[in-house]
C-alpha cells in the first residue's frame, strides 16, 4: 500500500486545525506505541480534535487524498489498535470529553467519545446512576465502544456490546451515520451499532456514544474465597451461574497472582486459587446472595467465605485484586509485560488454565492467571525481557498455543482486548474461510479505499 | 426486477427435493401470506428442507438462476416478512427441528432454526433450564433471530440480539458462515452474529441458532395491579426500573383490553390502566421484590396489587393476558386485525400512549393497547373492516402518525416485529439517509444478486 498523498492530506489538515496538528516526534511515538509487544508505528501527523464536524472533514480530505486515518481514545488498548503501520493521521478524540446529556428515567446518557468511563461515573455520582463497564484501565467510552471492552463487571451488566445504545459515527466517505435513536431495543431493520462496536475503528469513526446506566445498588458486598483447586473454584462459579445468582463481579486469580498480593499489598491472602467477589442488590438480596455462594463454595471444599458490605472494607478488598498488574509487575523488575486474553465455554475454562499453568510451567514461563471467569474469559500477563531471544521465542510459542487451545475449546482468541494488528493471524481459525471473507466483504463495501486504521481486523 | 429464470430454479431444486418441493397453490398461498393487511405473494414453489447442506444447493441454484429465495419458519411473523412479491423458491425450514446440542453447564444450546420456542423448552424442563424469549406466538427459534424478535420476558432476559451467541447461516453465494464460538463473549471481528440478528432473511438464511439458556427460577411470583392513569402506571414502571428491581415481566394493558378481558375471561378486573407483573428469583427474593413494588404502586395511587406464586394461581392471573388477543377480537366479529408496534424510551411513554388513545378516539377507531412497558414497546392492535374504504383510511392515517410519534419521541418504528414490507417506508425517518445508505451498502455487499428475500427491509 503506498500512501504518496498522505503529506497533501497532512497539508490541508494542518489549515483546518492549525495548532491543533501536531506532527512532533514525540507526539506521533506518543500516538504509533501501546502496551503490547507489536512494534510500534508512528502517525504522519496527530489531529487533536474538538467535535464531530472536524472529524468528518478530516475524513473527507483523507478520503481524497487515500491517506490513513486512525482513531485514538486514551491509548489504553492492547493489540496495537492504533498504531500506524501505513502511516496516516492519528485523531485523537481525548479533548471531546463532554456528557452530552444524561436521561435519569430512562437510563441512558449521551457521551463524546473521549469521555472516560471513570469520567463519566463522577458525573453520575450524584444522580445515584452509573456505568458499569469496567475493563481496568481508565479508557474512552469510544475507545471501549471500538474495542468491545467489558471486564470485571461484565457477568452480571453485560459487555459494550449490550450497553451501547446508539452511536454516531463519520465513515469512510465522510459521511455522519447515528446508528440508533434510545429506544431500549429495536427491530428497524440492521444492527448498525453492533456492526461499529467492536469494529476498532476500521469501519467508521465513533464520534459519541449512547450507553445504558444503572441505579447505583442499594447494597454491595464483596468477598473473597479460597479454592483447592482451578477446577473447585470453576465448580463453584458453574454452579454460581447456573443457579441464577446474579453476582456482579467473579474473578479468579491464581497462586501466583496471590504470592504476589501478599507481597505488594501487604495483606495475608491463603496461597490458593481464590475468587474475589462482589454482589449487588438490596441488604436482603446480598446478604442472601452471599450466603448462598458461601454454601457453593463450602461443597466445593472452599473457603472460608468472608464478605463486607462497608465500603472501606470492599475496597481493601479489592485494593488488592485492582493492583494485580502492579504486584506480579514488582516480582520481575526490569521485563516488559504483555497481557492476552482468551474466552472459552465455562464448562471448559478449567482444563484451559490447568493446560496453561502447565504449559508455562514447562516453558519456564512466569505468566499469572486472573479471569473474569463468571464469563470464561482469563488473561495471562508474559514477563520478558526482549534481549533474551530464546525467552522470546518460547513465549511466543506459548502465546499462539494458548489461543489455539482457547479456540479447540470452542472459545475465542478475543474475549475484551480486539484483534487489532496481535490476533489477526488467528481470526481465520476462529471464524473460517468464510467468517473471515465475509468481514471482508463488509470491510470493502463500506471503506472501499481502506483509508480507515487499514492492517487491522481483516487487512484489505 | 425480471426473474426469468426462476422456472429453471424451479426444475432444478425439483430434481433434488423429489416430493418435498410443492407448487401446489395452497401451499404456495399459505407461504405468502401473513396475519398483516399486506396484500400476500405466493412463492412459485416451497421447499420442505432438511439440512443445511439441502439448503445451500438451494441458495446455490437460485444464486445461478437469480431466483428469489425466502425462508420460511412458522408463518408468524407480522410484517409481510416472507411474503414473495417477486415470486421465487420458499425454503420452508419447519421440519430442520432438532434440537442438536444442549450445554448445561454453559448454559447454552444449539437447535435448528425450526425449532419452536415452545418445543425447546419442553426439551428443556427436565434439565430444570429454560429459553425465555416469549414473542407470544410459539415461533421458530431461526425466525425469531431472523426478525429480532423479544417479548414478555426481554425486560430482564434481553431480546434475540443478547440471547443469541452464535448462527450458522447460507449466505447469497451459498458459503455457509457459522458467526461465531460458544464463548458468552468475543472481541474477535465485526459482529457477524448481531449483523445476522433481525435480518428478516436478507443476508442469509439461517438454518442453526445458538442461544443463551437460564436456570428455572427458585420462586415465580406474578401479580396484576390497577392504576389510576397510563401516567401513573408508567411512573410505576420506571421507579421499578431505576430502583433495579429485576421484574421479569412488566406488561401494561389499558382499560380496552380489561373490558374485554372481563368479558372474555369472565374474571372481575378492576376497569383502569393495569400492570401485569412476574418476579424471579429466591423465594425471599421474590417476596422482598413484590413488596418493593407494591410499596411503589401505592405510592403512585395504584393498587391494590395482588401476587401469587402457586403455579396455578400464577397461571389463572397471566391466561387473562395471554387471550388479549382473543378477547379484544371476540368484541369485533367480522373485522380483520392488525397488531403494529413502536417503542420509545420509557420517559416518553405514557405521552406517546396517551396521544395515541386520543387519536384513535378522535378517528372513531377501535385499537386496545398492550405493551412491553418495562422496555418503553407497545402494541396497537387496529381492527379494520376491508370493505368500509374510509375506516381503512382512518387506520392508515393513524397507523402512520402512531410511527411518526414514536421516531418524533426519540423512539423506533418497531420495537419488535420488524420491518419486513410493512415498515420499509419509515426507515429512512428513523435512520436518516445516511443510515438507510449503510444498511444498502450492506446488503448489495452481500447479496449482489439481490436473490434473499428481494423487495425487504432496504429494497434494492
Amino acid at each position: 500500500m503506498i500512501r504518496n498523498s498522505t503529506t497533501q492530506a497532512v497539508a490541508e489538515i494542518k489549515e483546518l486545525l492549525g495548532d491543533r496538528l501536531s506532527t512532533a516526534p514525540a507526539v506521533r511515538e506518543q500516538h504509533g506505541k501501546d502496551q503490547t509487544w507489536a512494534p510500534g508505528a508512528p502517525p504522519d501527523a496527530v489531529a487533536f480534535v474538538r467535535s464531530t464536524e472536524e472529524v468528518q472533514r478530516i475524513v473527507s480530505i483523507c478520503a481524497r487524498h487515500e491517506a490513513p486515518v486512525i482513531a485514538y481514545g486514551t491509548g489504553t488498548s492492547l493489540e496495537g489498535h492504533f498504531t500506524a503501520p501505513f502511516g496516516g493521521i492519528s485523531v485523537d478524540l481525548s479533548a471531546m470529553n463532554q456528557v452530552l446529556e444524561v436521561n435519569a428515567e430512562d437510563l441512558d446518557a449521551r457521551v463524546q467519545a473521549g469521555v472516560t468511563r471513570k469520567a463519566l461515573n463522577v458525573h453520575l455520582r450524584d444522580k445515584g446512576l452509573f456505568f458499569p463497564i469496567d475493563p481496568g484501565a481508565d479508557a474512552s467510552i469510544g475507545g471501549m465502544a471500538a474495542t468491545r471492552a467489558s471486564g470485571t463487571n461484565a457477568v452480571r451488566y453485560g459487555t459494550m456490546r449490550e450497553n451501547v445504545l446508539n452511536l454516531t459515527a463519520v465513515l469512510a466517505n465522510g459521511e455522519v451515520v447515528k446508528t440508533a435513536n434510545r429506544a431500549k431495543k429495536s427491530s428497524a431493520g440492521y444492527d448498525l451499532t453492533r456492526l461499529l462496536v467492536g469494529s476498532e475503528g476500521t469501519l467508521g469513526i465513533i464520534t459519541e456514544v449512547g450507553v445504558k446506566l444503572y441505579g447505583i445498588p442499594e447494597s454491595i458486598a464483596a468477598g473473597v474465597c479460597p479454592f483447592p483447586s482451578i477446577d473447585a473454584a470453576c465448580q463453584a462459579v458453574i454452579q454460581t451461574i447456573q443457579l441464577g445468582i446474579p453476582v456482579a463481579r467473579i474473578e479468579l486469580v491464581d497462586e501466583e497472582h496471590v504470592k504476589a498480593f501478599n507481597a505488594y499489598s501487604k495483606i495475608d491472602l491463603k496461597v490458593a486459587p481464590t475468587l474475589f467477589l462482589e454482589f449487588h442488590g438490596t441488604e436482603a438480596g446480598t446478604a442472601e446472595q452471599s450466603q448462598l455462594f458461601g454454601a457453593i463454595a463450602e461443597e466445593m471444599g472452599g473457603g472460608p467465605f468472608t464478605w463486607e458490605t462497608k465500603e472501606e472494607d470492599r475496597q481493601r478488598l479489592w485494593q488488592a485484586r485492582h493492583d494485580a498488574f502492579w504486584a506480579t509487575k514488582s516480582l520481575m523488575p526490569g521485563k516488559e509485560s504483555f497481557a492476552t486474553d482468551v474466552c472459552v465455554p465455562i464448562s471448559r475454562l478449567a482444563e484451559c488454565v490447568n493446560e496453561t499453568q502447565a504449559d508455562l510451567k514447562a516453558s519456564g514461563l512466569y505468566g499469572p492467571i486472573v479471569g473474569h471467569v463468571g464469563d470464561g474469559n482469563f488473561h495471562v500477563v508474559l514477563y520478558c525481557d526482549r534481549a533474551d531471544a530464546d525467552e522470546v521465542k518460547r513465549i511466543k510459542g506459548l502465546y499462539e498455543r494458548l489461543i489455539r487451545r482457547a479456540i479447540a475449546m470452542e472459545g475465542t482468541c478475543t474475549g475484551e482486548h480486539g484483534v487489532g494488528r496481535g490476533k489477526m493471524a488467528f481470526l481465520e481459525l476462529e471464524h473460517g474461510t468464510q467468517g473471515v471473507a465475509l468481514m471482508r466483504q463488509i470491510k470493502q463495501a463500506l471503506d472501499p479505499k481502506n483509508i480507515l486504521n487499514p492492517g487491522k481486523i481483516v487487512a484489505l
